[in-house]
Order: structure tokens, then sequence, then C-alpha cells
């Protein structure tokens, strides 16, 4: 059988109301044959954050040709821009709120970006309210099922970064924060492998808040229920748990707190 | 490509049981192709009114031929009528408890509905309590992969309307309610641009509660953060917001509260 | 048209998080023509009875080749087996933890199960702490592409049961226990027809914490508003529920609970 055109949504509409369903429709009806798959509705409204983290974990475990939409958008109706990006053959159609950031932020370079103003893809009346229905998924259903993507308009320069979201490497330390809490509790942050390997692992201490760990354990099983515990997760990210517990119920920290990895004697 | 059949979903099931799984058990052993399309099944629990305007944000954005499925359905069991509707070249597979309310109202002669009795499209053994699963699932199904409407069963006349979902327009006033609260705490009412025009929109005050709203803004940034603001919304409905904040938190009136849009100068 | 293959998910990852997101791009990867079906993401954390008889509800609705995977998986890193069973001509990809309890017990001695150890369905980097996107998602897409099951790994003998969720039958009286809480506050138990028969219906008594509710209704209407009711519910177990109310708001008992059915006179 053929490859499916595929479409993943992340949005912070949750799932009491149709708007998503809205969008599902505006694309069906552009292609009855894409797969539209639902990653998670409930990021908290308007958290840029959030979102920009739980792109990284999952985009490049779809099929290469797939087109990501993002819409957690405080400023819809306003003067941002709705764009497209291609980047190592996937698509993300969100828009330019700093969604995208650290996505980009890896592939510096090595991405293009296009405002969405090709009033090919998308609907005959725009909405000031609900850009997801009249911008976005017409825009992705077109891009999933062939559209070229140099049509979709004029290039955009300057992508919006948000700059807290990317940690910040020197002299042995690595300062990130905490940009999701996961179901089970755990803190997940922005520092990944890669920072890590900017400060030659070693002998690491990981803070947050008035506590600090030492060293990254492999598995749960090296420390005893109760204890705090930092380890490499399953996305590649410094994660903060509690063995057999839940490390929001201890430290007690909402998201977008400060965690702080750096070898020990660093200051 | 061809055109997949297809089906969406709208319940008062929740997301922490199987009985939605259940239905789309029974959908794809009659066709695996058929794509299902979760709307919402976090319909207030037998809130025939929500389900009644959650219907006609949705189903016109679909491809022609698409079967929208709606279980909110208190009466399982008792005397009420399960009904499929043809209107527009869409079908509705329902309860009929007054959920088609707002649609069929729009298509005043223009529609057709009738009882599921053929057994042909219901399970061989149909239970007291579930026919989400053993009525419209397969019904839907049946209709979805093409079926003859006409062979569902009788025509059925009386479809049941819910009178206090339909907005009464007189003498420069409408009187409408509140069908919806949506996640970001807006007020959504079942007054819409066409019982609008009724009165000759100009200058008009919208009031809840103890609250009067001077004018219909066409956006957000109209008002200060922090006030109220009555707007037509995305689904061509007139909603009450706060800029900045929630309408919900603001009056704190439920879903069902009477909401009047009129003229100045009328009573 | 042709069969498409189909992969049903339910697990306790919520519905906040992109685990599931996750598990669908890996399944999507492998072959984008997989239907997959979300049943719930929302079991209760690390609940196994809870899951044990979800799964009871649904998989035989399912088209036959279906491949059920269920994740909920407290032992993940641990010394637990990642399993395939094949039963009836239905497929399950689950950590072996007992899960399969209440299926296997219906077919003993005609069932397979095999160990997930065959390294080409399975990621090449399997971490320790998310199988559900290295081992039971790919595992599960290759089964539902026709990967032959033999080829899966071993045999496994024993595979876990979870003895507390099997009802015991004996002199007149059938001792069970609370399974699932539904969105309607109803109780439903895993004692089912098929118990109810090895103590011949009749006058049956059904306990509950210290109230005690005489003989299994057919229909709700055969009680007055508020009182409490047993009865045999759409998935064939034996429910309490309250007439136009809520079972677990009045009787206040978590799942787990005891339930014990018994003919009037034994003790």
């Amino acid at each position: 059988m053929s490859k499916k055109p595929i479409i993943t949504m992340l949005t912070d509409f949750g799932e009491n109301d149709s708007y998503v369903g809205c969008m599902k429709g505006v694309i069906l009806s552009i292609d009855s044959n894409i797969k539209i798959v639902d990653i998670s509705h409930n990021i908290p409204s308007y958290n840029m954050a959030s979102a920009a983290y739980m792109l990284t974990t999952y985009y490049e475990l779809f099929p290469k040709g797939t087109v990501h939409m993002v819409v957690v958008d405080p400023g819809v109706g306003g003067s941002r821009e709705a764009i497209a990006v291609e980047l190592n053959d996937y698509y993300f159609v969100l828009p330019d709120n700093g969604i995208a950031t650290l996505v980009i932020n890896r592939f510096a370079g090595r991405y293009t970006a296009r405002r969405i103003e090709n009033p090919e893809v998308m609907s005959s009346n725009v909405s000031s309210t609900f850009h997801g229905r009249d911008i976005f998924a017409p825009a992705a259903a077109k891009l999933a099922t062939g559209f070229d993507f140099n049509e979709i308009g004029p290039e955009h320069a300057g992508t919006r970064v948000i700059k807290t979201v990317i940690p910040q490497a020197r002299r042995g330390k690595v300062e990130g924060s905490v940009v999701h809490i996961d179901k089970f509790g755990n803190y997940i942050t922005n520092i990944n492998n890669a920072n890590l390997s900017e400060i030659n692992k070693g002998a690491l201490l990981v803070s947050i808040g008035g506590y600090t760990i030492m060293g990254l354990s492999k598995t749960y099983s090296e420390k005893e229920p109760g204890e705090l515990i930092a380890y490499v997760g399953s996305t590649g990210n410094v994660e903060i748990g509690v063995v057999k517990g839940s490390a929001v119920d201890v430290i007690g920290l909402p998201a977008g707190s400060w965690v702080t990895v750096r070898k020990r004697g660093v200051d």
C-alpha cells in the first residue's frame, strides 16, 4: 500500500469544545485520506515553552513528510505571523511565537520558514479568532497532500525564539528550566545530552529550588523509595523524579522553575 | 485516491471508560476503512442543549456524506426513538431527544428523519443500556458505507425539539441562552447572525444576569483587559468574554442562563 | 477495499504528555496504513486490575486480526517480561504483569504467549524507562502488518495472573470485586454471567460494604430514584448503580472493594 499523508496536532484547545473537531473537518474536506494524529490538546493555555519542548519529543518518530501542526496561539488576530517551516524533510505549521524554538535551535541554518500567505492554502473567510480552523488546518492539509512548500508564501527571516527555553552552558555549568511536568509528577527539563556533553559528563550536581541531587542515575533502582533522583529520560532530557513517588509533590515548584546541572566544585 | 467514509462521534461518555472504544470496534468490524473522528466525549452528562449547540459548529466543515453520530442519551431503554436524519447531504444518527434541534430548525422542511428499525443496521442482540454500541454505531457504519437511507426504517414525523435552545426574536429583541462555556471561560450563546439580522443590527445591548454590555466588538483589542466584551465568535454565535480573562469567573452563571440582545431603547 | 491493519491502545499515560504520540509515530513509521484506535489513556496509574477488566469489554468487538496493545507497566526496566499473546485470532501485546488475567482465564489452554525478544520487532535502542515506544509499539506494528507470531520470540509459560481479579464461586456464592467505576458512578464488578450460572440464578443478594441489594433488576425502571440497584450491565458483568444517581456517591467505597453475590439463605 502507498504511504499515507499524516498531520499531527498539538494544541491548548482542551477536549471539551469542538475546536479540534472543526479543524479535522477542514482537513478531511481537503483530502479524506489524510491521517490525523492527536498528540495532545492539553498544553496548558498559552504555554509556549511547554509546547516547544513537547514538539521535540515526537516529531522525528513520525515518517518523513509528516506535517506537525501546533496551535498554541495567544496572539491570534494580532501581529504574529502564521508560518510553515521545512526542516529535515518534516513540515511544521504554527504561529510564529516561539513554539518552534527548540526544534530550529537544533537545526540552525538548515531550515526554511515561510509565511502562510497564499490564499490557495487558507479558507476563503478567515476569522480573527480561529486561525487553527481557517489558516493552520488548510495549510497543513495542503502541505500533507503535496502542495509545493515554496508556494506557501514568502520566506520568513527571524523566526521567533523564546530565549528562556534554550539552556545556557558555560564554565562547567548548564542553566536550564523545567519545561514540562508529566503525569507521574516528574520534572522534565530542557537540558539534554548535547548540553551535558558540553560540560564533560562526570560527577554532576543537579539543583532545583533548595534541592541538590548528586549524580545522574541510570535506573530508579539506584536509590531508595522516596529519594529524589536525576536521570536522562526517554526523550534524552534531564529529568528529576522521586523513586516510587512524585517530584512535584516533594519539591512543589511549578513548570518554568530554574534547574542547574554543574560539575562538582563549579559554582 | 478515493473518498473515505467518515463517522464523527460526539458523546457524554467521557474518556475513562471503554464505551467509546466498544463503539469503534463495532464500526470497524463492519468496515475497517471507515475513518472515525472524535469530536468530544466530554459533553456534560445528559446535557442535550450543549450537544445540540456543539453539533452546529462542525457538521458542515466535514465532506458531504459524513455521518455525524451523537450519543447523549438519558432516555436509553425508555420510549425515545433512535433516528437517522438526512439533511443537505449529511447524515445524523442520534436518539430523538432534541439533540438535533438547532440543526433541523435551520433546515425546516428540508430534512428527512427515519426511525432506526431495520434489523440489518443494528446488532443481533440489543442491550437495554448501551444503544451506542448496539444501534447507533452499526447504523452509522452502514450509512457511511452506502446503505440506502430509505431502508433504515419508517419515516419519523415530529422530531423532538428543545424549545429553550431556539432563541426567540421579537420587537427589536432576541432572547436566548448560554449553550456552552468553552475552555477559555467564554459564554457561547445560541443567538447567531441570522437572529441578529432579524432585529437589524445597530446599537445593541447584550445582557446576562445583572450585566449589560454595550455593542458587539470586532476584536478583543477594542476593550481593556478585565472588561466584559460581546462579539460574534468563530461559529457565528454571539459570545461573551473578558479581555485577557474569563467570563465565567467574572459573571459566575452556569450554562443555560438567559442572554438577551436588544436594540438600545427596547425593553 | 481491503482490510486495514488495526492496533488498539489502552494505557495509563494520560492525555497531557506526548508518550502516546511517540508510540503512534513509531507505529506509523513502520506502516502508515495502520489504523490506531485509542480506547483510553486514563487507566488509573499502575492499576492492572482496571486494565484487565477493561480489556474484556472491547477486544472481541474488533475485527479478527486486531492487535490489542495495553501498556500499564509499573515494572518497566525491571524483571517482568514483554509478551505477545495469540488467542482466538486476536493478538495482545503487553507487559506480563497480570493485565491479561481475565482474558486468558476465559480461554485457558487455548492461547499462546511468546516473549518479545526478536530484535526485528523492537527499536534498535531500547530505553530502560519507555518500553511502550521501544518494544510494545514496534512489536504491535509488526504483528498488525503480518509478521509471523511464531517469530516474535520463544514461547512463554506461566503468564502471570492477578488472582484477586478472578471471582471465586463456591456453595451458592460468588466473591468478586469492583474492577472499575465508570463515569456515571456505577460500580462494575468482575462477576459475570458465567459466574452467576455456576450458582444457579434465582433469588440473589448482592452485597458491598454494609449494603445488600435484593435481586438483579432488568432495567432501571424497576426501582425508585435514589435506590441502589444491581443488574447485569452491557458488558455482561454485574454492576451496582443508583437510579438517577451515582453508586460511588452513595456507597463511597473505592475500586478494589469486595462484592458478593449469593443465593438467599447462603452465608
